[in-house]
């Protein structure tokens, strides 16, 4: 079959009229426990109730699906915290256990299931894997449910984008290359966090923890954190 | 392989959960053209950009892609028309021309790309089609994409039904039976749409349109439309 290749002109920025939303999609074989945050989740047929969920090759949690053929979905609400977000979405499971500080159960496959900063979750039991290149995508049968928060507002990656200013990580399927998005307005002593890559920009600074714009980065209190991971402000980078 | 069944206590609440945008996705095959709006879009990996979307077996549009392996997807404005959603929507394009009356580009596969109430489109080509049961899911390569407005908002599907009181239509992945879900206050005299399943509810009126709460049905005025679908009040039948 002959694939186009995609083009050099794409437009990137049209992707981010692409909504989402946040989830952290579990699994667990033997006594290994592990789940990622992922923003490609969506209801494929209702009778039976199928989700697909689309999982990079290089995830560890990709290998705990594809040999325990089962996982969970837990929708992030909107405040999930930082931390949560930093552990699940930017570290790997080979190097820490991501369940030891997190609220969680175990559903009747053997997955656990988070339910910290969750407003719903679902337990699939996985049908079809198809191979899609660098990623897998998992359709799957719905065993259980619940809904934990029914007035709780979910969080959806363009907030946490445009107000969160969080980044897709490397293996997301949404990922971009910062090269190939056009320069926001460029400012001198910006930091860059090396777990999720966060921008500081003391042009910004960050309201959303008290600190004001014009704030230089080495102004910053010793215990701010990465608004976006969680991590302490020692491991951030000078952008040069 | 065995499948368990969808568990009867499920809870369909925590579906809404879930975020999605709202898009058209165009087809043609020969000089048929056609499009349906889809919630079931999502990007499947970066390298190359890919999509997968998920298409009810029932939609014409599902047969033209099929034939072609070629769809547009166009990302609908957060203040685009109920005309354009009740054609695109809740209509055929075994009965009725839809891009008859629609601004629209044709792409280099010939594929048929809505422009009107868009922001931004993504032209693609199959590269495989999974059979998932009521539906097709497609994976497809991006040939070419346009930005048409960056400042604009992005339509999601919880801003259409918790806002505009749209409902899905019975093809979509995220249709779910009126009578599976609880009952919301019950007043006299509703009145429900047959082209798109509203219900006008007395009790609410339709404040975007200033009809305020109290009004009965009867009462509209002749020129009032379904705030979801755009069609006439004579296509309303009293809920009984």
């Amino acid at each position: 079959m002959t694939v186009p290749q995609n083009t050099a002109s794409m437009n990137f920025e049209a992707f981010f009229k692409i909504s989402y939303g946040l989830y952290v999609v579990s699994s667990k074989n033997g006594d290994k426990l592990n789940g990622y945050v992922s923003n490609a989740v969506f209801q494929v047929t209702a009778e039976p109730a199928q989700f697909a969920v689309c999982c990079s090759k290089n995830n560890y949690t990709a290998e705990l699906i594809r040999d325990s053929k089962a996982f969970s979905i837990s929708v992030l609400k909107k405040e999930a915290s930082p931390e949560l977000i930093g552990v699940f979405g930017y570290q790997s499971g080979r190097d820490i256990d991501k369940f030891k500080d997190v609220e969680h159960i175990s559903g009747s496959t053997g997955t656990p299931i988070l339910t910290e900063d969750t407003l719903a979750w679902f337990e699939c039991r996985v049908v079809q894997t198809v191979d899609v290149g660098t990623h897998l995508l998992f359709t799957a049968e719905i065993v259980d449910n619940d809904l934990i928060d029914g007035s709780g507002e979910p969080l959806t990656y363009s907030y946490y984008r445009e107000v969160r200013k969080g980044k897709a990580p490397k293996n997301a399927p949404t990922y971009i290359s910062p090269e190939a998005l056009p320069d926001s307005a460029s400012e001198t002593e910006r930091f860059k966090c090396l777990i999720c890559g966060h921008v500081y920009d003391p042009a910004i600074g960050d309201p959303e923890h008290n600190i004001p714009a014009g704030t230089d980065f080495n102004n910053l209190p010793d215990d701010w954190k990465c608004p976006v991971c969680g991590t302490d402000k020692y491991s951030f980078d000078l952008i040069s």
